[in-house]
């Protein structure tokens, strides 16, 4: 098992980070043919996910239909005002899986893996864990 | 570590497609006693789900559903006028997990595995990989 | 690999159960080093997810606007009545991963992990699985 962080730093409020490059680069470094990478966001106002990264208007779309969909004039409790920012974090999900196989992240041919900043601008981390087999 | 892919066919622009069967058969046919199954949908506008398998109206009123939760008339800018796809499949997630144990897939009573098509009719792709232990 | 089940009793008819300290309890327990922890959640009208676990008003918060998004008067076809809890559990999604390390649950300082009951109250499982390596 290997493990380490990725920092990540988020200049908007909203916005998705394409970390691709970061996470193929370590398989890469560590040599690493078959096994599962696990990337893991330990922040409770950002997600991680995998979808387009060729046409940047799709990363706009989602951060722009998440604002509309999660509604900010709820009455919510919680003190600190950022509660759609735990919404949208639970609606993502907080890690993504992804096979490695012939040395390389098995992706989609228009896939990429990307941080999402829901509470920003921040210094966020990434942790990524890979199984080898 | 063992991987491969199955090939879904796709009949209507949104649908789910029970896939259970073939990711258990892969397991029995492989003769694995116990593991982690990960189940990948390399595609951008599709996902992977495990819901009830019993009723096929639960299929339709997700389906439904999501087509009533993601907006139509937001004013998307990716121009394929597929961004409720994506949205879509950002929503549902890229990969489901399911424990391998006594040679059998460990799902819950009512749960199965979906492929949750949200830009067909198409051929798709399932990616999946088993870690023995 | 080891694997076992958690009890979960649910009080409402939505709500979120922070279970961390059983995990961490099950890692400690087994004296598990490093690996991959996957909860999983075996229910099609409950989820797992991970989010903050400091102000239970988050928790009250994800509650409501779930309510609030899911519509309840839509022509559901299913006729038990339950389809926006099916579609909460597809939402939220059905497991979670955690890496251990140091013989821990690597979470971040302000997660949790949390059953997602939205169709209670009842007893439920958690399951749960350690790929160590």
């Amino acid at each position: 098992m290997l493990s380490g962080e990725l920092s990540v730093t988020t200049r908007s409020h909203m916005e998705m980070i394409d970390v691709t490059a970061e996470i193929a680069a370590i398989v890469q470094h560590n040599r690493i043919h078959s096994g599962l990478c696990t990337v893991f966001n330990p922040h409770t106002t950002a997600g991680i996910t995998i979808n387009e990264g060729a046409d940047p208007d799709v990363q706009k779309d989602l951060v722009g239909v998440f604002q509309q969909m999660v509604p900010r004039d709820y009455p919510y409790r919680h003190r600190e005002g950022n509660s759609p920012s735990h919404m949208m974090a639970t609606l993502t999900g907080s890690s993504v899986n992804v096979c490695i196989e012939n040395g390389s992240l098995k992706l989609g041919t228009w896939q990429r893996i990307f941080f999402c900043e829901y509470d920003g601008p921040r210094s966020r981390k990434l942790w990524w864990q890979i199984l080898t087999a």
